[in-house]
């Protein structure tokens, strides 16, 4: 494809449409900024690191070839790495350009926009064909747009510096071929311009960013209402559809986290070009809920691994900007301080040294508050939700996960009612998260392994109900995406008891599953326990209900006698992820419940679960079906029932005591819990009696129904009645 | 057994012994330790918060019932645990009594030791049957020793505020008895009590100090000079005999911090009770040399996992202690405070205080100096060594461990020439250390597990030669003890070649193992880089020889076709430690090298590894053939010759490149080398031509000998000499 047909088209419509008058900078760094920039240094020592950082890239940048190669590799090979180093450099020494006036850093980046403009026109479409959007310079187009994002802002910086002649060469060469090729190149590039979706947030940043520098009213106008400037789609209307209105990205914490990075820096953008439009404050503040909860959905820094997802912490590049922009724009939410100082890093920008000045100045540093809190999914919140439970607003406190959201797109996991758990610092109850090295071409290009979808989508990767080894909604996604879970209540008001119920009717035509979770923070245990009631009701007896807990740690003990497998390995099944489970060992217990006990960081994790003479209780290790090595190998304790109509699952998830390796100290290796009874369990209400070890009775009795009617039932001769979700009683042992 | 039939021989002894005047506190904590500490005290925060941890266990045992109860448990179990905090709450009730001057410290500390005055001398054996040394109070004699040594510096403390009739109820009760038992209560306690040994020391340093306390000559000459007080054991023995002249503990570095605990300590208690002995002066200060290779034998604060060993770092309280008195016994060594920073900890004691004021007045804190060293093994420094090869001197350098020492006692590993590797803050090529879970009960008692036997000790745990699937010295520790290499060479003294050889004869009867292992620093390369050249020459045709790498990390890729077992694993082996590898993958190359890849934190590794058609590559994990799921899921990389009397392995360990998930760029994913030949090998020398992705080429000759004759070789037609022991060189290629 010849792309110097467009640029005569392109010519035409910059000289017929509105050119705006525009400052230089005045994209994301503005002459403020620069003039407070020059006047800090050497007074912030963490802006100064950022800056410096900056400037080392520059300057390494100064004194190297200028190469510009043809596109050829994938991710994280050699000429996809390079197209991004180039971007970076041209970022830096834009930034560096107006930081320093030293002329060299604007001629770099005149001379790299030369290199690329020679190229651009006659580049066809890139030839790894890995992507249904593929780009020119990149394999997909979506890297296109990110590089656009970062070259509007160096091209800004030295706009001025560049003469008349040579804009018109770069822009009609690169710059507008470019827009119109995210925008229009293709059926399928239009599509992504003008979808509802994070891919569609980089386009129309990239090409309002590009238009606001290049003062094309035009191009400003598509990015922000669309390819038709009527709202319909666009970067506007990407905020009324792609946050549900608690600001939960429907896509999950992860991408949460990537989409933040264009909205952030596309907002600040416009708030700094079209003040007038208020964009913080649009639709209640969304964009600011959004970097709220995202931070939220973190453990110690860390944030959560739901839907397809690698590890990412608070110092990620696009969550600095998230927070430095956030910052700027809401100067009283100083509990971000406690986030910048985790963090470290800056962005050398307005929004930056705003934040590295008010960081430094404030004595008041509040810690950034982690609470329970549930966000609804969907763009009108009626799609399901997840909610994010703490035993306390300490980064490392007991945290329990509880996912009932719709799919998620194309990220999203068959996953219904699962959950996760993180204790003491470390991760206990863990989502295996994406099969991916991002980048890391030897590794499927870098992209989604098969894998990804043949276990990490997969329902037994998850810790929830999977039933004759098939997945939810057999793991197709447009049946997945029709449905969400219905939250019958979530309740966090009172410490001792927080606690939701979901109920999902469609993942299993005709089945139905309810899991009711709750937070126990009561003096019968040393810490808090998670009491989890998984009720499975099905209109026919399955042959297999698998509700598996993968765990981080190394196992300890198990109260019930089991077969390890020493001298073969087979898979637990042949498909649906099941290929993916080694069967390390089986067992079976003649108590009414059997205790599963491990270690990780100096604290020991049990779980104690209701069994019977159809129970299995199976030990299980990930990397099977692994031709290339993709795998970790992650255990699991299984609870497996058999030809089941309808079961209900109880597990108490209980950490104890103390493994101080330095100072070999051992304490409370042993689960406090020596009964567990689910004493009734019907329509109204399910009440579990749990006995522990010092001869502690406990009766918890949760509402299975949506609305607070008033329940009844007997123990022991009398009657207990509540008319709330649940009822905790500490019963005196005569 | 009964043991107040001892009591009155005790008495007698004591009364005739002769009896020494004696300071309270003299011991461990002196008056002028606690003037310094009082003047001290809200001065230093990190002493204050030490002392207030002190305090904080002082306080909590105040206000709780004494319970010493009758003992039961092995480690980890409740009586075992209990009886350690007893000690630990008398010894920190002691101090605080001494600092506070507050009376209910010394009351509690003497009704505790009435209490167990009240049950010592009706102790029979401990019941738990699982040491050849049983204790009374523990499962093993030694943590009775441990007992003593904190019970006699709580003595010490209160003995001034108990009255003479109530010391000599305890004395006659509780002391003489421990005394009589641990050093003679048995003819394997009066073994152990002369021993030269760990358990000897802990054992000499309880008796000698309970005898310093209680101003008992024969107890003080029984410790340091042995039962027979002629010298021919005890501690001074000890000294001589434990330590290598280098100051390396032969068990290894895992039992040389746990030995330096009781050394130290006792050695504090000599130097303030006979200062005429000068004993951090004896044998040209071996003490404090012992400390120094304590330290050096780690990586970024982590002790090596060498010989049985567990995780330990340097904010273990042992090493804390050792700190503390190693400084406080040559103040002139400040880099010290490097280390003291790190543990942010001190000993509430004279050393301690004098440590704490040194470290806050001393603005001039130097870095301790990690460095490249070897350390001879043996009484006399004649039984082989160890090497600790390092890029440079700070804590997360390249790290190269090669191990070529004697047997190491019962802790030790058939490990002949086995190396690890650390780089760039991690672990690389790991030893699996111990198979155990100290302390944790349901763990086989907290003790070695079955497994340790059965693959931690096994050769093929380790990273080196195993021939036939039979362990060094067919895993027999009497034959094992009885050799050690031979080290022909070692050269740390030009950074950019440093390497060791050393040469093991008697592992396998009539088969010699010659390995060259060298650390290159060199710019064809982006990091230091591995060359390890391991020769095996054999008088007769082996069926395998088999050399393991086993990494940390995730597998990135493999040059060579391999075959993955995707729906059955099986051990590769029945015995000798093969039982507990699962075969994961095996392949074959037609290429001259292989070379397997795979990614640790931010850094990509590459084995690239000669090979031909007898050549098998292998992928094993362990936990194969383990019941009880002691073991961890370690992968190695395995290179397998078939049929093979004479053979020489030439592998090149190579970091490279970056993998930065957070700022997600990846760069140099690939081995910088293609290839990789033998040009030389015989007895002479061996010759290595590397040739790298950017068309360098490096000859990399090495000395098979001891002695630095003049070697000569041709290449490319020409004559290259060398008369060290290696010669490396840059060729030109034309």
């Amino acid at each position: 494809m010849n792309f110097r047909k467009y640029i005569s088209i392109f010519l035409f419509l910059s000289a017929t449409g509105l050119i705006m008058a525009a400052t230089h900078p005045g994209l994301f760094l503005t002459p403020k900024g620069v003039k407070e920039i020059r006047s800090s240094l050497g007074k912030y020592p963490l802006f100064d690191q950022s800056y410096n950082e900056l400037k080392k890239i520059a300057d390494e940048a100064l004194v190297a070839e200028i190469v510009v190669p043809q596109p050829k590799d994938g991710g994280g090979g050699y000429t996809h790495e390079k197209h991004k180093k180039n971007y970076y450099e041209m970022n830096a020494a834009g930034i560096l350009f107006q930081i320093t006036k030293d002329k060299r850093y604007a001629l770099f980046v005149k001379d790299m926009l030369f290199a690329y403009a020679a190229i651009y026109p006659d580049l066809g479409l890139h030839p790894a064909t890995k992507s249904a959007t593929p780009g020119k310079i990149f394999w997909q187009a979506l890297n296109e747009a990110v590089w656009l994002v970062h070259t509007s802002m160096a091209y800004d910086c030295v706009y001025d510096f560049i003469s008349e002649k040579d804009r018109k060469y770069i822009e009609a060469n690169l710059f507008y071929p470019m827009c119109e090729f995210i925008s229009n190149g293709n059926p399928e590039n239009y599509k992504v311009f003008n979808k509802m979706h994070n891919h569609g947030t980089w386009a129309t940043a990239a090409v309002g960013m590009i238009g606001y520098v290049m003062g094309d009213k035009n191009l400003t106008d598509m990015a922000l209402y669309g390819s038709g400037k009527d709202g319909k789609t666009g970067f506007i209307r990407q905020l009324d559809v792609l946050f549900s209105p608690d600001g939960y990205f429907t896509e999950g914490p992860y991408y949460q986290r990537y989409a933040i990075w264009p909205f952030m820096t596309f907002a600040q953008v416009v708030q700094h070009q079209q003040p007038e439009l208020k964009i913080f404050e649009y639709r209640d503040g969304i964009l600011l809920k959004a970097v709220d909860k995202l931070l939220q959905s973190s453990y110690k820094g860390e944030i959560f691994y739901l839907n397809d997802a690698l590890r990412k912490t608070f110092k990620t590049q696009e969550i600095v900007y998230a927070v430095n922009i956030a910052y700027k724009n809401n100067p009283k939410n100083k509990s971000l301080f406690d986030i910048v100082g985790q963090q470290g890093d800056f962005i050398v920008s307005d929004a930056g040294i705003t934040t590295a000045k008010a960081f430094y100045r404030e004595k008041n540093k509040p810690y950034y508050t982690y609470k329970s809190l549930f966000m609804r999914d969907g763009q009108n919140g009626t799609e399901g939700g997840i909610a994010i439970v703490r035993n306390s607003n300490t980064p490392d406190a007991t945290c329990l996960t509880y996912k009932a959201t719709s799919h998620g797109l194309s990220h999203g996991h068959y996953d219904k009612l699962s959950i996760t758990l993180h204790d003491n610092g470390n991760a206990v109850l863990t989502d295996y998260g994406a099969v991916r090295f991002l980048n890391i071409e030897p590794k499927y290009g870098g992209h989604y392994t098969k894998e990804n979808y043949s276990w990490g989508m997969q329902t037994i990767a998850h810790n929830t109900v999977t039933i004759n080894e098939t997945s939810h909604f057999e793991a197709k996604i447009d049946v997945s995406s029709e449905f969400h879970p219905e939250i019958l209540y979530h309740d966090f008001s009172n410490k001792e008891v927080q606690l939701i119920s979901a109920l999902e009717k469609n993942a299993y035509p005709g089945t139905e599953m309810q899991r009711t979770t709750a937070m126990l923070n009561h003096a019968a245990f040393e810490f808090p326990v998670v009491v989890d009631i998984f009720r499975v009701k099905s209109p026919q007896v399955n042959r297999t209900v698998d509700l598996p807990f993968y765990y981080q740690g190394h196992m300890v003990s198990a109260d019930f006698n089991y077969q390890k497998n020493t001298v073969e390995l087979k898979p637990l099944g042949d498909k649906n992820g099941y290929q993916h489970l080694w069967l390390e060992a089986n067992g079976k217990t003649d108590k009414p419940q059997a205790c599963f006990t491990w270690v990780k960081g100096d604290r020991f994790y049990s779980i104690t679960t209701l069994t019977d003479a159809s129970s299995e209780l199976m030990m299980t290790r990930t990397g099977a079906g692994d031709p290339n090595f993709n795998l970790r190998q992650d255990p699991a304790f299984m609870i497996r029932r058999h030809n089941t109509a309808n079961h209900t699952f109880v597990s108490i998830v209980e950490p104890h005591g103390l493994y101080d390796i330095s100072k070999e100290v051992t304490v409370g290796y042993r689960s406090n819990i020596v009964s567990l009874k689910l004493l009734a369990d019907n329509e109204m209400i399910s009440v579990v009696e749990i006995v522990t070890a010092d001869n502690k009775t406990l009766l918890f009795a949760v509402n299975n129904q949506t609305g607070k009617s008033e329940n009844k039932f007997d123990y022991r001769g009398e009657q207990y009645v509540f008319t709330g979700n649940y009822l905790l009683k500490l019963i005196t042992n005569k």
